[in-house]
This record gives C-alpha cells, structure tokens and sequence, in this order.
C-alpha cells in the first residue's frame, strides 16, 4: 500500500457502471440483451469532448489502468507507469476513459454475471466475444460520455488488436489509433500456447463444463497452469535470464518434486498460484479465443492491406525487440499495410530485453516515443 | 505398418536385456541394488571392437531408434532417417548400440519396475537420475558388450548432454564425441517450461503422488499437457506457420470450446491424448529433472572451458537454424569452450526451419555434414 499517493499518479479513483438496455448483437450470431460495462475515467473532458482517450486492455487486463482505489492498495493500476499528470498518456491533458470489457471477471457483464434467463452466472453459456463485439460495446459507452470522436483509441496486446479494429470499423470516430506490441493475427504457435492454456482449464474436474461456481469450486490448477504458462511468454528468453538465470532457491539441489528449487520455479507458482484468486477460468477462455479469431484480413484474401483500406486515422505503433509473443516483424506487418494505403505511421522498434511484458514497464526510449507521440495529439487539440 | 522393410533399414530388430546385480551408487546419494538395462545392437561388432557406436536417447526416446519390431509396427525406431545400411550411421560399418535409460519406462528399470522392497511399483519412490548417472550405467553395459572404448558416443537434444557428460566423466572410452540440437545447461525458459509440464502432472488429481498405478489410474491429463507444451517447443514458429497456418479444421470458426478449430489445436491434442497411451509420467517427471539439473559447468565457477578441461575426444556439434529450445547458440557455446581446451571440433550450423525436432528429420546438409563426419571415423577404424 502507498504511504501516500506519488505526485504523478491520478490518485484514488471510482470505477463507474454504464449499463446497456438496448440488446448488442454479436459477431457468434447470439444477442445479449442487456449488459453493464465498468470504466474509470482519470483527467477532464474539455469543452469540445475533444481530448478524449480510450484504453483497451490485455488479456488478463482491465478498467484499473491508472491510480489507487483505496489507500490500502498494495499496486496501482496495471497501466501506472503511463497514465497520470506529466506522464506519456498526460492526464493534465486528456480525458482518459479505461473499461472492462465485455465478458470480463471484473465488473463487465461476463461469465460470473447473473444470465437473467436462469438467474444464475451464466457461466459457459457466455457467448464467445470478438474484439469487433468489444469495439462496437466501446463505441456505446463513448456514446453514452458523450465522445463522439476518440482523439485516441490506444492499447497493447489484445488492447492493440482492439485499437486497430477501431480503425477498421469505426474510421471516423478516431483522429489516432496507438498499437503497442500487437499483431494483426495470431501465429500457429500464439494459438497453440492458448490451446495448451485452455486444455488445462477445460480439463480440469473442477471446471464441472464451466459451472464450477454452482459446485462452489474453481478450476484452480488449470488456471494457474494458463498463467504459468502465460508468463513463460511474456518474458523473453534474455529477460529470464537476468531475472533468475539458474539460481537455486536453497543453494543446491534438492532431489525431489515437492519443493520448487530454481527461483523461477518459485516464481511462476507464485504468479500462477496467486492469479487464481483475482481471475475467472471462463473468462479467461473467452480472452483466448477473441485472440485467436482476430483476423481482420481472413475477409480479404489474408491481404492486411485490403482489411486496413477503410482506416483514417494517424497511427503509432510500437514493438520491442525482445518480444517473442508478438514479435517486431508482426508490427512491421501493420505498418507496412498501413502504408500501402498512404496513411500516416510512426514506427518505434524499441530495443528492450523485457519480452512481451516491456509494454507495461518504464524504458526511457519508449516513454520517449510515446510521449512525443501523445504530445503531438494535445498540439492538434489544443491549436 | 510396412508392407515389406526398405532395403536401407536394419530390419527386424529384437531387444536385448541386461541385468546388472551391482549396486548402482547415484548422484542423489542412494543406491540402486540392482537394474535392467533394455538395448538394441544394428551392424555387427569388429573382430578388435573397435566399431562400437553409443546411442543416447532424448526426453521421450528408447532403445528403439532403428529398425522394426514387427511387421505389423506402423513406424520404425525413432531414428530410422540415420541409422542404417548406407545412412549417416552406417550398419554396414558401425556396431550401433541403442539403450533405453535408467528410469525410462520402455524396459529398463525405473518408475514403472517393481521394487524388490516392497514388491510395489516404484513409482515416486524411484531415485531421481542425473546425466551422471546415466553415462556410470552405460558405462557398464559397454564393459558387458565387451567394449572398452566407444568409436563414438552420439546423442542429440537431452542425448547430446549425454554424450558431451562421456566426454568428461570418460575421457579415455570414446574416441568421438556427437552432440547434436543440444545445449550445456537449460536455460531459465527451459526449466520455466520443465516446471508448467511438471505441475500439470504433479497436480493432476490422477496422480495419487506418484502412486496412480496402484489406483489402477493414470494422470492422462497432465502428461497430454505436458506433452503438448513440449511439442510447441520442438517446433519453430516458422515450422508450426508452415505445417498448420490458420487453417480451420471446418472451413469456419464454431464460437465453442468443445471442438477443435484450428489445425494446430487438432495436432497438440492428437499428439497429446496418444502420448498418454505410451509414456509414463513418473518416467517423465525424471526426464525433466535430468535436465534442469544437467550443467557440467556449475563445479567450475560456470567455466564450461574448464568442466570440459579432461575431454579427449574429437567434437561433432550440430545445431539448427530454427531451434529456440536449444538454439545454436548454445551449441556455439560448447565450441568455444572445446577450442578453449584444443580440442579438435567440427560444428555444423545447419539451416533448417523444423525447429528442435530438426534432428530426427532428414535434411540434405544435415546428413552430408554427420555422414562425413561419421566416415572419417569409419576410415580411422579401417586404417
């Protein structure tokens, strides 16, 4: 927890609800007829609606990118090191809006909601959502902010493929789209990783076909399998190295299978141990799968270019040497289409050791790009 | 199954077993009374035995690496591209000899075997075997086949730690040393992967803490996803984006979990759910330890040039373009430290996009690169 809230940090915040009467049709066929989406909003919409920013989240992700929601907080929100006064994303200049999205475990209608239907959690009978399903819920609740036009729509990950669906689908309601360590699809070997993570979940005893909640259980160890797993891809190879390298917990071997022996051994039951307690397993399929079906070029002979056509808007995109999840070259894929169709794009290959998870960390080039790129926006805001 | 042998195969083959009644002192500080060691002979052995080639197998490998047991077998030995009249191991002028570990489960003594104690499965009970290890067991069944000195000792991935462990522990007992698609120790990534297989089998609820044999039971959902974690890893990302892409078993994508959707996610399960049928984890759980504990290096204030300062023998290295498990430049790492030494090295970097299983597969300068190598030894011998 903060002794006090750092200068630089949005400080304490209050998520809000948005609920949605109005049924949202989905990209699988099916209708949910009502939903609620939870957001937080750091910074002042100005007189014009503006300054207006919209971040979408990573996989395990969601609306707390930014500040403390009480002061006994042991962490602030995931995106900390990029969001607040003075900072890349500058919240003395933006209106920043951040949501969970739908099918989300942390205040989003999702799986663990009441299905109205049954008035129990919906559980697996949760339709599968797409990263177009999460764009078109985003632009109601821009709507509903009364944000007709996003001077930004920014993510990393999963939130970059969302921000550059933004751009496909809803050309005129973003003047800039910022596309941090993302891919324009998954590889065979991404989905596979996912495969593996959800082989893990689903046959788990304790998953019970998904309601798990009515047997008061939880899939706990494939969720942590998912995650552990998860986390041998977010790091690189290099970063893995300088983090634990081969450093035994107890300064030799052990000749046994019960206790954890290489620190990274310690480290990835730990990270996988403690994310069952703060994570739902259904959503976490769900997030699997709207990364796997992201494909926006399947519709057009697999040329991103084609895909990217209806695109307007100014474009920032990010990559980091080390990532092997989504690695540089697939940046380069969506860079290059978007200048196939003449459209304005700053490229930042940034050399970091970090992997895939150097999206979330402070690295002076990164900061810099970003921050030059974001300022370049409250220039055009602000003229 | 073959409708008849190819003429380049060693035909029908029939594994042999010894028994050794000598206590077996191991690295863990127990001691095995007695063993079974389960191998197979191709090629015949010279009058002076000076003909004689160690095969060491890989995580999953056997004493079956060539031939057929039966014509009704579908595949032959797991090495069937290199072993044979005529191949890179030539039988018509090496005496090949091909053992299935200790603690393996395909015949030689290990988890599987009844402990004389207890007339039980050893199950968790038996001892955790280091590389170490192993080479002191074959060692023993060279001097019972009545060979003093190896021609060469030849493994490839976890096989290639094992003849590079002969090099040093037996200096003057194999003239040649073969080390293909391996690394002198695991890296943090390595053991991180080693670890998520591991809790996937150690937590399965099947597992009984080893003793599922006796609950007539076996942890089949741990040892598919250890198994299919493991194939990601033996192939490269270019490999997997070749052999699968994102073809859709259907043609289009289901929005369910049940079935299989991608070609990829077909493959990991096929190659997982058939693995249970024929591995045993407890088997595996050893394999993985092995290692993560391999790292000659460690004695010597991780000076691999100086754990490798008693090495006599002549080097073949190989690596292969595409393999992340063990990339080529781990390989490049035992070279500098052979040459650090004067020792004579021939290493072949060979350009291949298969990723780790590239050792098994054939590929043109792969074979001319070890076939060479392996007639220089031939011409030595006939000399």
């Amino acid at each position: 927890m903060p002794e006090s809230i750092p200068e630089n940090s949005v400080g304490l915040v209050k998520p809000q609800t948005a609920h949605f009467a109005q049924p949202l049709a989905l990209d699988c066929g099916r209708t949910l007829a009502a939903y609620d989406l939870i957001y937080e909003t750091y910074g002042k919409l100005n007189a014009d609606s503006s300054n207006a920013l919209l971040i979408c989240h990573a996989l395990s992700g969601d609306h707390h990118a930014a500040g403390y929601h009480s002061m006994l907080d042991r962490k602030p929100g995931w995106w900390e090191n990029y969001i607040g006064p003075g900072k890349p994303i500058d919240t003395n200049q933006f209106f920043v809006v951040s949501l969970n999205n739908l099918g989300g475990c942390k205040g989003s209608t999702g799986p663990t909601s009441l299905d109205p239907k049954t008035g129990k959690a919906y559980g697996p009978d949760f339709p599968i959502i797409t990263v177009r399903d999460w764009v078109e819920s985003q632009v109601l609740l821009g709507e509903r902010l009364g944000i007709k036009q996003w001077a930004a729509v920014i993510g990393g990950s999963l939130g970059g493929m969302q921000s550059l669906q933004w751009s496909i689908q809803y050309p005129d309601k973003l003047r800039h789209c910022v596309v941090i360590a993302a891919a324009s699809k998954l590889s065979a070997q991404n989905i596979a990783f996912n495969e593996v993570a959800r082989q893990a979940m689903l046959r788990d005893p304790e998953f019970h076909e998904g309601r798990y909640y009515e047997h008061n259980t939880v899939p706990k160890r494939g969720l942590m399998l998912a995650r552990m797993l998860g986390h041998i891809t977010y790091l690189s190879d290099d970063a893995m190295r300088a983090k634990f390298g081969r450093e035994l917990r107890e300064g030799k071997l052990n000749f046994g299978f019960d206790a954890a022996e290489f620190q990274v051994e310690s480290y990835l039951r730990y990270q996988g141990e403690s994310f069952v307690d703060r994570f739902d397993a259904n959503t976490y399929l769900l997030m699997t799968k709207a990364l796997d079906y992201f494909d926006p070029a399947s519709d057009y002979e697999d040329d991103l270019a084609k895909a990217l056509a209806p695109a307007k808007a100014q474009f920032l995109v990010c990559s980091f040497t080390s990532d092997w999840r989504f690695a540089p070259a697939r940046s380069r894929e969506i860079v290059h289409a978007l200048q196939q169709n003449r459209l304005a794009v700053s490229y930042a290959e940034i050399e970091a050791h970090q992997g895939h998870d150097a999206f979330l960390i402070k690295i002076p080039h990164y900061i810099a790009a970003f921050s030059a790129y974001m300022q370049r926006i409250a220039k055009e805001i602000n003229a």
